[in-house]
């Protein structure tokens, strides 16, 4: 007990810097980003919902734009008529079939051509994706078009870079030795090849007048959106691609097209006519009844 | 010194309690998810980039669908040769503007008729959306397709309770008294009126065959490009509806849809002509050159 006694102010001590470090702690975990308040903008706990129901989708900022059509920038626009084209009940058929017989022929091609393709084309195809909705209409894309071989190069090298890392770290042991096959995954050639490197960014917030930072709230969900019509743009002139989301070479690629800080890179896609010889896994789709619920 | 040491006991009962509590808060930092990795992956901290060039996207899972069309289950496929059409230049060319021309038209719209509109057609539009590319091919979406007249009410009710508590909250004091203003704000008649609600709904993780979890990365993405060519698919045949995020419903809409705890509710459409009396905000999309970067 009097050896317990000595040691009294050194427990005190210890428990001081527990706390401290308890402090710390919890102060670390308020700073984590939760998923959907990547702004990091307040978050109110909703009372209404049972525990049992919380999931991680339930944490979200409550803003403006739930409704995409809702937000007080457009309130405050008049309104005018909107009418756009009617097709009968047989041509709409025939227009939902065509279209999606166009779609399924899409695959995603890593066996591009080295052809030049029309810069009138893929104007057309980026002002299309510009036409995608976007959370209280920001806009939040960026497509950078890369088509200076040097440039192509350099992206490559830092794509490859991490890739590599990517193939050596993940397999481990097991492949240590199988190089000749780790290869081929990691070289990505048809970067120097395809004619086109469609960098698409994200907005992640805009600058107001004033200078402030405005939150772009769902600008990932909206740019993705823009890129699922870029790819229905590609297919539709013939124009093949392969979806990729190199995100941990989002900083260096940013820096090398010199994008500014609030811009963060989504995805990477080559553009080109596929090679005459490409070819694509054999995969198949889901079938409808696998995907649709009808209620 | 005396008291002290009659009071060590305690402390060291504290000391445990704090060592208890930090191990539970640190347990706590680990599963909260990073943005990027809400399947709470294991993430590798990367030495190569330098502090300041780290951002959100950073943290991010190293994984095999980085590129879409590499993952380890197309490898083992056996590959097709892969020719879709190709239309001469001056073609590509007229199909790039007609396409921009076609999905320029679009617009969010809230003022949807009642009118029917063919099964058949929407079939074909969600045909088409499951086209789309996903992460390592795993097609991680659900659309429910709501055509019962009870089910609309009954979703246009949760979205109309969210919606209402959602306004009041955010616009407080400055609005309490204006509720006709208000009113038109949260009352969402379409979801009731629209023939079809598209309940689009992203699958977090799938279930292996011997039962264990598998993370959809990048779920998220993959159903939100889906939705693009779902919002194409739509503005092809003349239909229209308004994007909607309603995230803070997600868990009672499944509940009411019966959907599995893997799946989480993206995106609420509500499908139909346009009414007759349709109007839309006089907004302007950006032009090419403030969405475009030429390298």
């Amino acid at each position: 007990m009097a050896f317990l006694s000595v040691l009294t102010p050194v427990f005190v001590a210890v428990l001081c810097v527990m706390i401290g470090l308890i402090f710390i702690n919890s102060r670390k975990t308020d700073r984590v980003p939760r998923p959907e308040t990547k702004g990091g903008s307040k978050v109110e706990s909703r009372p209404w919902v049972d525990q049992d129901l919380q999931d991680d989708t339930e944490i979200t900022p409550r803003d403006e734009d739930d409704d995409w059509a809702d937000s007080n920038e457009e309130e405050d626009l008049p309104h005018v008529p909107y009418s756009p084209p009617r097709y009968p009940v047989e041509r709409m058929l025939e227009r939902s079939q065509d279209f999606y017989s166009v779609m399924n022929q899409r695959r995603s091609v890593r066996f591009i051509s080295s052809e030049p393709v029309p810069r009138d084309v893929i104007d057309n195809v980026i002002r299309t994706a510009g036409t995608a909705p976007s959370g209280a209409h920001t806009e939040p894309w960026t497509f950078v078009v890369v088509s200076d071989p040097e440039t192509k190069h350099q992206i490559r090298l830092i794509v490859e870079e991490e890739e590599e890392v990517n193939y050596r770290q993940r397999m481990g042991d097991k492949w240590v030795n199988d190089l000749a096959r780790l290869r081929t995954n990691w070289i990505k050639e048809y970067l120097d090849v395809a004619p086109y490197l469609l960098l698409i960014f994200k907005q992640t917030y805009g600058i107001l007048p004033n200078g402030k930072k405005k939150t772009h709230y769902y600008n990932e969900i909206s740019v993705s959106i823009s890129c699922g019509i870029l790819l229905a743009a590609l297919q539709n002139v013939g124009l093949v691609t392969v979806t990729s989301t190199p995100l941990n070479c989002g900083p260096q690629l940013r820096l090398l097209l010199k994008r500014p800080a609030n811009e963060k890179l989504l995805m990477l896609l080559p553009v080109g006519y596929p090679a005459s010889d490409a070819t694509v896994p054999d995969l198949k789709r889901k079938p409808l009844d696998d995907i649709i619920v009808r209620v």
